[in-house]
């Protein structure tokens, strides 16, 4: 059990859990993008970019897959969203070599929230929930004009602690970067070609001026994912992790919001009166007796 | 095997295989909306009211689980919608006693469509999509702010038949009729105490004039449910179901629409690169180690 213990916390030299063999990942990403979008019949995608590190890298992905004359992005601003946003986004755009549509969201974020004074009046929270959710119909929509599979940017991290909108940014078809923690994600954004500006960014939501992700989640990424790798992935318990030297405050945040956010990861929960209901028992892959 | 298929099709004077114990349902449909909020730390639901039946039915079962004055109805119309949906909605609101909250969603969804020249210029199924996940994105947000669980309302023919919106009307926390067919919630919304005119309407889901559900599906509720209960819930071959006399096109359409829709069914499809992945082996149910 010491030894067990010990091996919790990587030593000076020791080689990190999270390394990845970005190459190889590279390639299975890839391959997923195809063969998941080619199942449901399609052989085009679309993408939110935000100026993040994240959709810069599925863009990366998407146009690998599937030639970047068939992936679009979408650059979906809000008039409060920081400028130095879009205009990486477009870099993200020219890198990559796809096309791209831009969209406005103010005038229906702000014709929704004008009953209630105007977005400034409204919880911050609540604003960036609804920006979310006008982003996942938008990206939505344009996939059904563009016959062009919807492909989601969240990151293992955002997933796994409810980081994220339900039915916004957590929405997609398919997901080729969510078995992935933000800092593999970093080094993997290399290897793609991520400009290092971007990759260098300190992230953010965006949702509000002044917003990072650290702040909010109240420890760094590299703190969150370590925890989260031996949580989740290693299932060593909470008392073990505290007792190998991790602090229990981190420990206890971490565990709280992966319990919580729990929601965010299911599909609706029916009531189930029948012999087969759909989430209990009525479960499939999508190319089911295709 | 005669026997079993003689048994598919109801002869005259059978008991249909569809019947329920609507006594016994309504009291596990109220206990399970009662215990999923109580898990979630809920006490007050929130429920998008249209007028139809399904809604009706929800609003009924919401008023008695957690008291009327715990339930809010929204109502959101836009421009083109019937306004008999409206009244209609209105005399469920009183009916059950419980509070509502009317919002147009008219300046949101033309703001939206402007650019293409407005919303008549519009495929109306896209029209109807952008439509559904306002109202999806308007539910979450009154839900945050009233502290209400955002319930579902979606019946299993719509989700087995994909008869809906992704992360829009069939995006919710929790459905209490998702594993009633149509013409179950139908004897189920009598002993609620559904108003007959709402019960004697034919279903619609508003999306434009003279839209009605069984000339889009090109079949009746009756047929439709017969059919998928023999095909999911009993797992009935399409071939032997065609053997008993059901018609060949009824048979491979409903099959078809079934497979063409379990995307709409299952959480976004993450590429599995780690020992445990969201929606592959990162699965608890919601109450997971409270």
């Amino acid at each position: 059990m010491i030894e067990r213990l010990g091996a919790i916390r990587a030593k000076p030299g020791d080689l990190s859990p999270l390394r990845i063999d970005e190459v190889l990942v590279r390639k299975m990403l890839v391959a997923f993008l195809r063969d998941e979008a080619a199942k449901a019949g399609f052989r085009k995608a679309i993408v939110n970019v935000s100026g993040g590190i994240d959709s810069a890298a599925v863009a990366h992905l998407a146009a690998e897959a599937y030639g970047p004359e068939n992936v679009t992005a979408l650059l979906l601003p809000y008039r409060t969203s920081d400028p130095k946003a879009l205009t990486d986004a477009r870099e993200v755009v020219r890198g990559v070599g796809i096309g791209a549509e831009e969209h406005d969201l103010t005038p229906q974020i702000d014709a929704y929230f004008a009953a209630e004074g105007g977005v400034e009046k409204i919880d911050r929270v609540r604003a960036g929930n609804k920006m979310a959710r006008e982003r996942m119909s938008i990206l939505y929509d344009r996939s059904q004009v563009l016959g062009a599979i919807p492909l989601g940017t969240s990151n293992k991290t955002e997933l796994l602690l409810g980081y994220g909108t339900i039915f916004g940014d957590m929405a997609s078809a398919i997901n080729p970067v969510g078995d992935l923690y933000k800092t593999q994600l970093r080094e993997l954004a290399g290897l793609l070609g991520v400009p290092a500006s971007i990759r260098a960014k300190v992230p953010s939501a965006d949702l509000w001026a002044g917003q990072t992700d650290e702040s909010e989640l109240g420890a760094s990424y590299a703190d969150l994912d370590i925890v989260l790798y031996h949580m989740v992935d290693r299932r060593v318990h909470p008392v073990e992790l505290i007792e190998a030297g991790f602090d229990r405050r981190l420990i206890e945040m971490v565990r709280e919001r992966v319990r919580r956010s729990q929601y965010k990861r299911v599909p609706p929960i029916v009531a189930k009166v029948s012999l087969r209901t759909v989430g209990h028992d009525f479960l499939y892959p999508r190319d089911w007796e295709r």
